[in-house]
């Protein structure tokens, strides 16, 4: 079929004489101007760095915690992936886009996490967006923590639930409001992060899901940052896993070190996700390599369980050093004096060749700028005791 | 940092004593069974199937329009990717995910397709919900075509925008939408694809370009379904790539056999999805194996134009021999006379190895079933041939 402007289309001038126009602005370019300088003014501007294949930098930044992303056995099981299986799985996981490698992914994941049942997804702000918005709608309550992840956040709007924020881990007021969702009849479903990303704390797991039993509400603890670093997790660790109130949503993409989401709990829930998930259902199934190298990348940890101990090792060993409170995650906070010692200290970091996090005005709650440092087990431990050697000095130094 | 119950913590059953637990179901799981069995009587339950690696069936079901997710260059490139990258990006684009195989790909990608700059996100489905949700908000019109895809519905509710659906293709209802958005002094947004997943036809781009200008509105044209099957895809073709007001979203799992999405559009509009977008922002890049996939594919793609106009050739034939309209895609729509007629359909084509799709009520909006049968350049020109014969003998001994 060819394609023909139809006869009515009204007269246009060509795109060259369009692309040339000194005209005025549409709304949209203005408005985007507009946006930017606000940005610009406010010192807000953010800029994508490029890292090349032999980045001589150690990254402190990422989420790598257990170094399985660039851990030899991940990447040759990736790369075999995408030889054998092609580099895409080209449909739906509810068309073609199913193969026994997704399966086999699943079921070890939900074995390894003490779960009935696993449902991966292509990322793990698809799983957070499909957890919420399948289960939730106008008539249901979701009581979210304050400090829940963008996705999440994303997840409740999408589902158009009732929306209840709670002072972070403050467990009395998620009471309330399940106290006050039973009562107005809503199913409740609660929101919380078993380690958080912003502070690195942990959420009080047991107390939710003790609440949550009582209430007949669902808890959702998004473990994005507890796998793997907690072995199979806060959720399985505490005792709470198989527990038909309690969900697990999980990425691939931190301490599994490929990309990807996946939604562990009862079987009926998985099913129901199947059929009613939009953002499973109209996305295309995870990409073959990703799905080989976060399956390889979880066979290493239930291999070498001395990972997730060397990162907590290193954790306590590197707060303990810097003065801090030791985080239940894998990443540090670390209060500096003002933003330009912030970045002081993270440009000699640069320069020392380790890549860390600042964190600044007012893109932190309390007007606090950090230096964010993330551990990981992926470093040798020589290279590993000269970067805290390097953290110290410079962090002592720029404080 | 060892984790403990808070002594704060109710008196709890242990898991094992609760999982055993034989009495009333929590008003969750009496949800999940209710919606469950409603499905179930209504015909309507999904199960995934896994497919093997080796799998003997040809896939005209999916969405790998020009058989590149399993060209040999394109898997040995995302093969070769996750040798030197490692499994995944490890971190968000703007924090150290960003390679320079992202960037390669983004150049690579506005350059064919002529556009000032692209941005790439992990799926499709996230580039859809970032261009729309980074720049609408509840002041904005959103004027979207009643057969868009999924991903841009969530990506509207996601923003809060007024939305004005609009009769399929229905350009005088675009124009009564804009009129009254102008009316009203808001920003407008038009949300069309250039190739519609539904029904294969193509959308009246030309006039609803003209129209944006008119109106100083944004175009956003996804164009999942157009590019590679028309070379750099409609918008491209029709002469209105790098205007102003045109934006197009792309998927890098179609045509471009990976995994992924990409905005394509003026600088500005790429700078603000950075700064804005929270689906890229707050997400994991995508994965070098998927990254290097698409942009091996996109290399093929340049390389052997032929890939497209092979789609399109046996697009035109098939839907000739099936005496139905030939779409503007690849994915020919083909309206049996009963449900029943199309299973059996369906089932015979897997019975002579053809997995073909198939949509009966309630998931058509007019009531009638209909194989759904993708045509690829991947398969060999004889397995083709011989393929058009059996699909035409099916379809006429059950139609
Ligand atoms: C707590 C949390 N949940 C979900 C996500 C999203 O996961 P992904 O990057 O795999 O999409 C992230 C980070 O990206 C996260 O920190
Ligand atoms: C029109 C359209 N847009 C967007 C998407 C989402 O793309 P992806 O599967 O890469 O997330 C799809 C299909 O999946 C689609 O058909």
């Amino acid at each position: 079929m060819k394609i023909t402007p139809r006869p009515s289309s009204p007269p246009l001038r060509s795109p060259e004489q369009r692309r040339g126009d000194p005209g005025k602005a549409s709304a949209w370019q203005q408005w985007l101007a507009d946006e930017a300088s606000t940005r610009e003014e406010a010192g807000l501007t953010r800029r994508l760095r490029e890292r090349p294949a032999d980045d001589p930098t150690t990254d402190l930044a990422g989420n790598d915690y257990l170094g399985l992303a660039r851990d030899s056995a991940v990447r040759r099981a990736a790369a075999d992936a995408a030889l054998e299986w092609g580099s895409g799985a080209s449909a739906s996981r509810l068309v073609t886009g199913t193969f026994a490698l997704h399966a086999e992914l699943e079921q070890e994941l939900a074995d390894y996490l003490g779960q009935p049942s696993a449902l991966v997804f292509s990322t793990g702000y698809h799983a957070n967006l499909a957890i919420v918005s399948a289960l939730a709608d106008r008539t249901t309550r979701v009581i979210s923590d304050a400090h829940i992840h963008a996705s999440l956040v994303d997840a409740v709007r999408l589902s158009r639930a009732q929306l209840t924020v709670v002072p972070h881990s403050d467990v009395e007021a998620v009471r309330a409001g399940l106290v006050s969702a039973a009562e107005a009849g809503e199913r409740a479903m609660v929101l919380a992060e078993s380690v958080y990303s912003v502070l690195g704390d942990a959420a009080p797991l047991v107390e939710l899901a003790a609440l949550c039993e009582e209430y007949a509400a669902l808890l959702v603890a998004d473990e994005a940052h507890g796998v793997g670093v907690h072995g199979p997790g806060l959720v399985a660790e505490l005792g709470l896993a198989g527990l038909p109130h309690v969900v697990v949503s999980a990425t691939l993409s931190k301490a599994l070190g490929s990309q990807g989401g996946a939604i562990l709990g009862p079987v009926a829930l998985r099913e129901h996700l199947v059929n009613r998930a939009r953002p499973f259902i109209f996305d295309t199934g995870l990409a073959p390599a990703s799905t080989a190298g976060a399956l390889a990348a979880l066979r290493e940890i239930r291999r070498r369980p001395e990972l997730g101990a060397t990162v907590r090792a290193r954790v306590a060993a590197l707060a303990d050093a810097l003065g801090v409170v030791a985080p239940a995650g894998a990443v540090l906070s670390v209060p500096m004096s003002s933003p330009q010692a912030a970045v002081a200290a993270q440009a000699a970091a640069l320069e020392a060749g380790l890549r860390v996090g600042c964190f600044r005005p007012p893109s932190v709650p309390d007007g606090i700028s950090r230096l964010r440092i993330t551990v990981t087990a992926g470093v040798p431990a020589d290279d590993w005791a000269r970067a805290v050697e390097t953290l110290v000095a410079l962090v002592k130094e720029h404080q």
